[in-house]
């Protein structure tokens, strides 16, 4: 590359892009590790969408009606870092750029959500950007059929790489915004020809234009360092009825030694060949330092969107009370003031009438009185709405002519289900929750770990939840997924009795801002086991006394879910012998260690004797069991230790011992 | 569709595709369970390929040179049954096919490779089988290569439905197919337009025969009910130099009341319904009877492929003797003679020289010292070679042009990668592993788990195992992939502490026929700390004592991997103060929970307080600090309980208390 002929050409472009790469170069070889080559490669492309067509107020990071900006190539943090520290957001002074990479800094390693306010999402895990950015464009169009184009009008923008268009939740994350035309979604893809191991083509030669064109999406060609056609391609993308995607054609580490090559794409930090950049850039000025002009040319793009955002406030204040009190609520996460009251009555009912259901059955009967309390859930299913029970009458289809339609047909795409929820639920003013088979926990857990990790409270409708699914057998049986989700932290894990935890799991995970919840459904139907009213949100406690001894307690048998029954027919058979045992529901493991000492004593008291019981893998129990650590009880545990197998579910409850004969017979055997 | 048309054009074929469709609507009836619609649209298909173009034998399923067939879409599992039925393999009798997903039988919900030799690999997830298959035919080039064409020259044939083609995987699959050119490789799509929710379009419009072109396959359209145009389009793709996607436009549950709909997918069991679709065909026998001529006529194609193999045995008895023999020791999955030798030398070797290495680094050690005994062996790494230490000088690059090439560039695609390598070792003859980080385990996720269940010694290289690879930052840094790893049944979970170690895991993983491993490995340096050098395999045993106690045994601190120096150090700190204490390295849960009760005993002796340390979190702990279920002891636990963060290693370890003094103190409390 000629980097005079770019320098000259357009001089005021050329100090602003070249502001980023220097600040990246310098974060870099501070940090002594990160990745240089993106931010430089791609400065052009950021600098023109920057200033000329990205809607921002620097200083103002949560306007609602603000521009996405997602970087779905996360490694490339200091890009979105020198963006945000020269544009002027308060968060991101000069000593964020210095301290990069280090402890309790703003600038992590990747773009943390969490960690500043401008950052819409996580990314470096390769992908979830752009699938979160399907989720995004979504709930904007969701919004904009509420609320209205006045109030509601923005573009989602991504920058991705060739990782995550490699990436196979990439194609999920395409082929729905092509199915759905989300023409204000529009992706900069940076062509750079390089993965880490070399040349793109050791690994890769998919022609990403046709493919793109293949799901419907308009593609435009350029060079990713003519601001010319930056902002020509921008302009036109913006006018698309189709998602965009711009194949912007770059140089990696651009105007280094390393440049185009595989190296470009690490760390650079030796300070002869970042001088010799530096110099090649005609950049003049200490390391950190940007100049003055350059610095306050910057800080003006910062400020340009500032008349948008107070002519947008006008119109807010101009909507009725109650549309401002309902999109402020959204916004917030808060839930209605319904809910609650409205929870107690269902389980009132519930109690009283002690239906017979499947707790996916369960599910939907709650979601039935829930969702016309909120403008704001979003339903949806990975194709398996009837096994999922996951759609309700009143929620409408989200479609190309249905904007407002508060139910996805995702297809079967577990991931991209998963992080187009996330990507919603970060917009903001949405409440996503979606389905699919509890053993498909697995396709979706890159994006399920990222929920929990970005604090968003997505909500994971998982049925189908062990053995008890029956004849589809071992390849759809889960017996560890109960294990992985209680692995991750920040994570709530629920796994109801019958209908009325699963109204209280429901009310937990609504009510939820910063913790995901998976909730873990029976296809196979259960009793009613809480028979007896109460208005308290048991589960909240995540684990309680569901039916006590009868004379001196000896055995302790704690359950979760379908399992909870047999527990309970195993102390019927336990008290016919005179064994007094005490029946314990943990619908929650997360929030009954989340409860004090004192009420995890009463509810587990030292002495008797425990079983759990839990068609599962036993990994996560010995806590509850053999004791908190330093106590101790005499146990023993009924479940899966090995994977399942295809045959009727009783058949296989029988087969592995999940019976209350063998649940009463672990019992006195310890006795 | 008029199929008194269809009967009359091609009598003969007609029959035997009515066959499949009846033995179809007959299983799923019975048991009332299943997928009638898919085996029912893809009979003619089916039918064609068996007859005129699969190469097999029926008396023989394990013949090496077999073409391979792979029912990606394998809820429509009835149909690989009818057809193992139909052509006379002796595991498929009648009897099966009347047990259809039923206890014990061989005919599971979804088809389960571990549970008849013709089951080529298990399906049910979807877009599983088609990237299985990349592997399978990436393995066929291999052996090719190294055999010649004489001895491996066959094809493998892929169905699959619009789910596999949703699924993510099945970007990263059809792009490695595409890249390596793999001609023998020969998918056919059921394009039946109907998922379970809906019409396709609900939620998919992708132009699939533009996005398999994209990535540089043959596509062929054809009406998937002619058997003409079937047999054409599978005599082209053969011919073909670039993988083949035959779209197949068929009729879910051809002839049935549910014909087009997505009520067709599911079991269709309604008797009078059953009647008329099978009037419909012409088809007049009672329920499981197939005419004696019709059964008579698959069984002769049963028999097609048997002079074929004799003609290949004699191909084969024409090799040489050594050839035979290796080619025979890695099909069996035998490890090489020189294995046990190779590895006590290089043992003894590392602990004489003492090297401080990141484990991802002795592997590499491991590797070069290992890939040379092998001929079998295929390394590889999802574009992080240099980081996962993969790659050893002698393999060569498997490319177009060098199919013998034993090292793969995955590209950004660790799911198609973990499931290409499931192919591989399911088509045998090969051994792969390949790398990504630990943290990234999650996108391989629904793969490893298949590895397991289908009895697969596939190896994933994990590096970057903790917080210990420092700024990266949490979306990098694993937690809690240790305990869902070791939550899956049947797996090897490997954390070695050491050069020494993990050269033993690679042992264990090299030799093991039927279990998958994880070898968890560091990014930082680590001592060796096996400085005694010991012929046996200590990692066999799951757990050892590292270091003793001298004088009276008060602690045992129990750790893995990189903590393992952590806990030899906090020895230090108790010792100095008198404290006798033993430091058990754990490289291998599974191992040790598999070896007696007396040698576990003799490794964990009752009495002394137990701390553990692992920087991870503490689910799957409990059994071996409180103790195993009945025993008790106080124990502590020194790891992880939320996320990690961006920040150099050492101020991490330091940050999350991960340090000598703090087991050390956590010991004391305990005493």
């Amino acid at each position: 590359m000629d980097l005079n002929a770019l320098a000259k050409a357009h001089p005021a472009h050329w100090s602003k892009a070249t502001a980023i790469r220097a600040l990246t170069l310098d974060a870099v070889a501070a940090a002594n590790s990160g990745h240089s080559g993106m931010p430089m490669g791609m400065a052009d492309v950021a600098t023109v969408l920057f200033e000329k067509h990205l809607k921002f107020d620097a200083s103002n990071p949560l306007w609602p009606d603000r521009d996405r900006f997602i970087l779905s190539a996360g490694h490339g943090s200091m890009l979105i870092y020198s963006l945000l520290h020269l544009t002027g957001y308060e968060q991101f002074p000069l000593e964020e750029i210095k301290n990069f990479r280090q402890m309790g800094a703003r600038t992590a390693g990747h773009p943390e959500n969490f960690l500043a306010d401008a950052i819409e999402t996580t990314t470096g895990p390769l992908g979830q950007g752009i699938a979160n950015s399907v989720g995004f464009a979504m709930a904007e169009e969701l919004q904009r059929a509420q609320y209205g184009k006045k109030i509601v009008d923005h573009f989602t923008y991504v920058i991705a790489g060739d990782g995550c268009l490699m990436e196979g939740i990439s194609h999920e994350a395409i082929a729905l915004a092509g199915r759905h035309k989300l023409s204000k979604l529009i992706v900069m893809w940076d062509n750079n020809d390089i993965t880490i191991d070399g040349p793109v083509s050791l690994s890769d030669k998919v022609d990403q234009v046709a493919r793109f064109k293949a799901a419907d999406w308009h593609v435009i060609e350029i060079d990713g360092h003519n601001p010319d056609e930056i902002d020509a391609a921008l302009t036109e993308a913006r006018k698309s009825d189709l998602p965009t995607m711009i194949a912007c054609k770059t140089h990696i580490a651009l105007g280094h030694a390393a440049q185009d090559t595989s190296k470009g794409h690490g760390a650079l930090t030796d300070a002869d060949q970042m001088a010799a950049a530096k110099a090649a850039y005609g950049w003049t000025t200490g390391p950190f330092e940007v100049p003055a002009d350059v610095k306050s040319a910057w800080e003006e793009i910062g400020k340009h969107g500032a008349d948008d955002r107070r002519n947008w406030e006008e119109r807010f204040d101009a909507m009725s009370r109650s549309k401002r009190e309902e999109f402020n609520r959204a916004l917030a996460g808060d839930a209605p003031k319904k809910l609650s009251a409205t929870i107690k009555a269902f389980k009132k009912q519930t109690s009283e009438n002690a239906p017979e259901l499947a707790t996916r059955a369960s599910s939907e009967k709650t979601l039935e009185v829930l969702n016309p309390l909120y403008t704001e859930t979003v339903g949806g299913s990975a194709d398996l709405t009837g096994s999922n029970n996951t759609k309700t009458a009143d929620l409408g289809v989200f479609d190309v002519d249905n904007r407002g339609g508060r139910y996805v047909y995702w297809g079967i795409r577990e991931h991209g289900m998963a992080a187009a929820m996330n990507g919603m639920a970060l917009h903001g003013g949405v409440r996503p929750y979606g389905g699919t088979f509890m053993c498909f926990t697995d396709y979706a857990r890159p994006a399920m770990r990222l929920a929990a990790l970005m604090q968003v409270p997505t909500v994971f409708v998982m049925t189908h939840d062990s053995i008890g699914l029956g004849e589809d057998g071992p390849t759809h049986q889960p017996v560890e997924h109960l294990a992985i989700s209680r692995a991750t932290p920040n994570t709530y894990v629920f796994r109801p009795a019958d209908t009325v935890e699963t109204a209280e799991a429901w009310e937990i995970a609504l009510s939820s801002k910063k913790t995901p919840s998976v909730l873990s459904l029976t296809r196979q139907g259960l009793p009613t086991v809480r028979l007896e009213h109460k208005n308290k949100n048991l589960t909240e406690q995540g684990a309680y006394v569901l039916a006590d001894a009868e004379g001196k307690r000896q055995v302790i048998l704690i359950a979760t879910g379908s399992e909870v029954e047999i527990a309970l027919k195993a102390r019927d058979l336990l008290q016919a012998e005179g064994i007094g045992t005490r029946v314990v529901s943990m619908p929650c493991m997360e929030l009954f260690a989340a409860q004090d000492e004192a009420y995890r004593r009463r509810v587990l008291p030292a002495g008797p004797v425990r079983v759990g019981v839990e068609a599962a893998v036993s990994q996560g129990w010995d806590r509850w069991l053999t004791g908190e650590r330093g106590k101790w009880n005499k146990a023993d545990f009924v479940g899966m230790d090995r994977f399942g197998a295809s045959a009727p579910a009783e058949e296989l409850f029988e087969k592995f011992g999940i019976t209350p004969q063998n649940v009463a017979d672990k019992a006195k055997a310890l006795l």
